[in-house]
């Protein structure tokens, strides 16, 4: 409870500013993360925090140092029924189809504009780099962030009809916020498309383009009219998973993080870097518990396979985020609604 | 002319905090750019600083907008008689051969060892990234920090004889505080290592880890003893430098800048793209122009060489900082001396 009053007195060339603050002396704590359910989970990151921030604690780490990474798919939105980035890649072939008539009989494009799944799924991670290089590439980085902007805009997820961009989660939201507050620096540290990413995480999630890591293309400099642009290649640049996370990590923040969050095996490493610095640290897991409200999957899904994570979270200190109990509300829209 | 009153009044359960802030009408601005000559190119800066955060002017940019980048080597600070970089390869080269008695009969070692500098030179570009990988590669990202610390710490510059540290350009720091003092997130994008310049990025620039920009080598992921670690390879990540800076801000940054510095050929295109941007944009140029303060060098110059800059600058708008005229001061150490 505060409240404020300022009075503004302007005479002959001075300006008084009277602002009075009046406070009570132990105000009631407002709940930092509403949506996350009491319990071991909400206790163990409010801990951290507390301990981390603290400055007559031992565990006190300087703003500077107050760096958090997080993973976008799973950990930030949904993955299912697959990457969204993909189901992006399949609308895209869809629409650019008309400029490509050759696709019709052209694997594995055809199987695209047949939704034939079967087919897709046998051409493997090499039929979906052939995907993803003739819809990511070939434009400048203006035109693939229009691009970008426009299907987010109008797309909406096929099983719950909302735009993609509503189906993050609520509880990380706030945990975003709270860690902001406390003068952490927080960054997306995702295997999805670093200019996939960028054009929404600041409207999002409050993170700014250059706080956004990822996989990324070649581009290339030319000019156009005399003019320069930044124009996408063909080829792969950086494929952020794994151990190549802290790699990057390294590369793009060049500091250890002191919280790292993520929900698949595609973060084990990016957890382990983060919590074997000196000091205390904290590792988080979204797992997925929840069939009801999201989904529920881990060692056996292809999409966010979680299996190293879940046997070694408890050696390792991590807190396993229990989505069905630990979250009160999975998307915004349902406190919207 | 500012002043300042708290009062503090504690009562039962209540605090109440007056300020009281009194200010003349029209207070005499102080000089955000002491070091600066008055003249075109301060007023140029200013000028534009100034119209890029007034609200009321259509060439506002909102501060999540105002991004600037600063090539380092011979724009923050000096790079004569060669790259300072080059300088700490051709100590460590004299520190490790201790344990490697081959060099003193390889080549390009041997000419290091020998002070050789007509074979060192002929050894050329790829002599150079031989000796770069020997001495940069090998060891953990952490050892390395160590080893740059330590010799900042001790090494000195061979014709001034003070720390590397100290030979940086006092009104390009007061420009940096300046830009950050008007909501500016300030980036280095240099050719010069990434993990050589970290280390000190931050206490002599105030420009953290993440918000540094360079050439890099290959790290990879290991546990060692059970712990993880970043080891150095001996293999190019990238090189930075004319065509690829823009790439780079593109990749790292996510934003087009609205203003860049530099001071060579290899800073050209990151100029062009700052300043072929929509709205307002500021291009700059240290051309050293000042022998008897620091080095007089442009066209012919292997460090620093700069000639399209010069052919150009006018053409593109970009101020040529006459280092001679514009700068009172070159180096912090002249102002405590």
């Amino acid at each position: 409870m505060k409240q404020n009053w300022a009075i503004t007195l302007k005479s002959t060339g001075l300006f008084i500013v009277l602002s009075i603050t009046a406070c009570a002396a132990n105000p009631p704590a407002t709940d930092p993360l509403p949506s996350w359910a009491d319990g071991a989970t909400k206790r163990g990151i409010i801990n951290f925090v507390d301990s981390v921030t603290d400055g007559e604690s031992a565990d006190f780490v300087a703003p500077k140092q107050r760096i958090a990474t997080f993973d976008n798919d799973g950990t930030l939105w949904s993955e299912k029924p697959t990457y969204f980035q993909l189901l992006f890649i399949l609308d895209r072939v869809k629409i650019m189809a008309a400029n490509h008539p050759e696709w019709k009989t052209t694997q594995p494009f055809q199987a695209v504009l047949e939704n034939d799944m079967a087919t897709l799924k046998a051409a493997g991670k090499h039929g979906l780099i052939e995907l993803a290089m003739a819809t990511h590439s070939g434009m400048t980085t203006e035109e693939f962030e229009v691009i970008v902007n426009d299907w987010l805009a109008t797309a909406k997820h096929p099983t719950t009809g909302h735009p993609y961009k509503d189906m993050v989660y609520q509880p990380m939201l706030e945990l975003l916020d709270y860690l902001r507050a406390n003068d952490f620096k927080v960054f997306i540290v995702s295997g999805g498309g670093l200019e996939f990413m960028r054009p929404w995480t600041e409207s999002v999630y409050g993170i700014p383009p250059d706080q956004v890591i990822g996989s990324s293309i070649e581009t290339r400099y030319e000019l156009r009219d005399g003019k320069p642009v930044l124009v996408r290649q063909p080829k792969l640049h950086f494929i952020n998973d794994n151990v190549t996370k802290p790699v990057a990590i390294n590369r793009f923040i060049g500091q250890r993080p002191i919280l790292a969050a993520g929900n698949s095996d595609g973060d084990f490493e990016m957890l382990k870097w983060t919590t074997s610095g000196k000091g205390k640290r904290l590792g988080l897991i979204v797992h997925h518990t929840d069939a009801d409200r999201e989904w529920a999957y881990d060692r056996e899904s292809s999409e966010g396979r979680l299996v190293k994570g879940l046997d070694q979270a408890d050696k390792n200190g991590w807190l396993l985020i229990d989505m069905a109990s630990d979250w009160q509300v999975i998307y915004p829209y349902q406190i919207r609604e």
